[in-house]
């Protein structure tokens, strides 16, 4: 674990424990699959388990900004324009994912 | 399994190995926040499972459409408004989630 | 206007009502860039135009289901098939807008 | 217009253009619906504006984080941290939108 290279230290357990109950959440559903359950009881399923790696993804975004990307502009590096366009293609990818 | 009850058997197979490869993802995931990677790599992984379960679910909502619904409608079944109903509810949450 | 070509004929005073709404809110978001008003506020309507339109698809979706899809289903056609594919591919191109 | 207020001054004719194009194709989709015509060309359409809207709204963010929330940071005011949970509130919408 690098400090300089990740933004969500403070985050960083809360961020497991979710990514651990949505992991959880998708063998779930695929062991609804298995058994044959209702479309639509997994569909909503489905929906719920992106809802949740949204809200990790926007916390992880808020840390980015907070730590990564403050700290290169701090800095006054001439790597914070590369830092925010980084930042800002990632942003639109989850938009459009 | 109750074929009454669902309407993607041609496609489980498909679906229990996609989800399986999602599964995989989202551990993948939470190994690469244990590890302290770097958000923005964390953030791009985050962005294509979430894209890779909207792919499951279309297919889930087309094999329910083309089963689930069709049948309720051909069987002119009392049912099949709320049937409509019931999709057109999952179809929203999936657009909102 | 073509009874058999659409399925939203009780809501279509709702739907132009609110796609007039829609289009006042682009005007007055165009106007707020002209001013040079605030991003955030600017991204802030930008999100609410998003969500009213996407309110409008899927009323549109229940309608077509409901019409469209239910009749083509009804009469046997060996449209339905096709009916359903064009259905589904418009949820999907809906979801990853 | 305010230098101090908005951060997209070197995109503004770009922006203001593109929101007149989205504001007309509004205008369309509503021309259509009075028309009558075909539920999943509208939803086609819809789908379209969404995507543009998207577009306008992540380049904005990228303005804004590169413009509004370097200069914050930059002038180490006491407001930056407000800023960015500002943004990060504001993308949170449009992820959500």
């Amino acid at each position: 674990m690098n400090a300089t290279h990740h933004g969500y230290a403070d985050d960083q357990k809360k961020i497991i424990a979710r990514l651990n109950r949505i992991e959880g959440q998708v063998r779930g559903i695929c062991q609804m699959t298995e058994n044959g359950e209702y479309c639509i009881d997994i569909l909503t399923q489905i929906s719920a388990v992106n809802s949740a790696l949204k809200s990790v993804a926007l916390l992880l975004v808020e840390d980015h900004l907070n730590h990564c990307v403050k700290e290169a502009i701090e800095e006054g590096r001439e790597v914070s324009e590369a830092k925010i366009a980084e930042a800002s293609a990632a942003i639109a990818r989850l938009v459009k994912s």
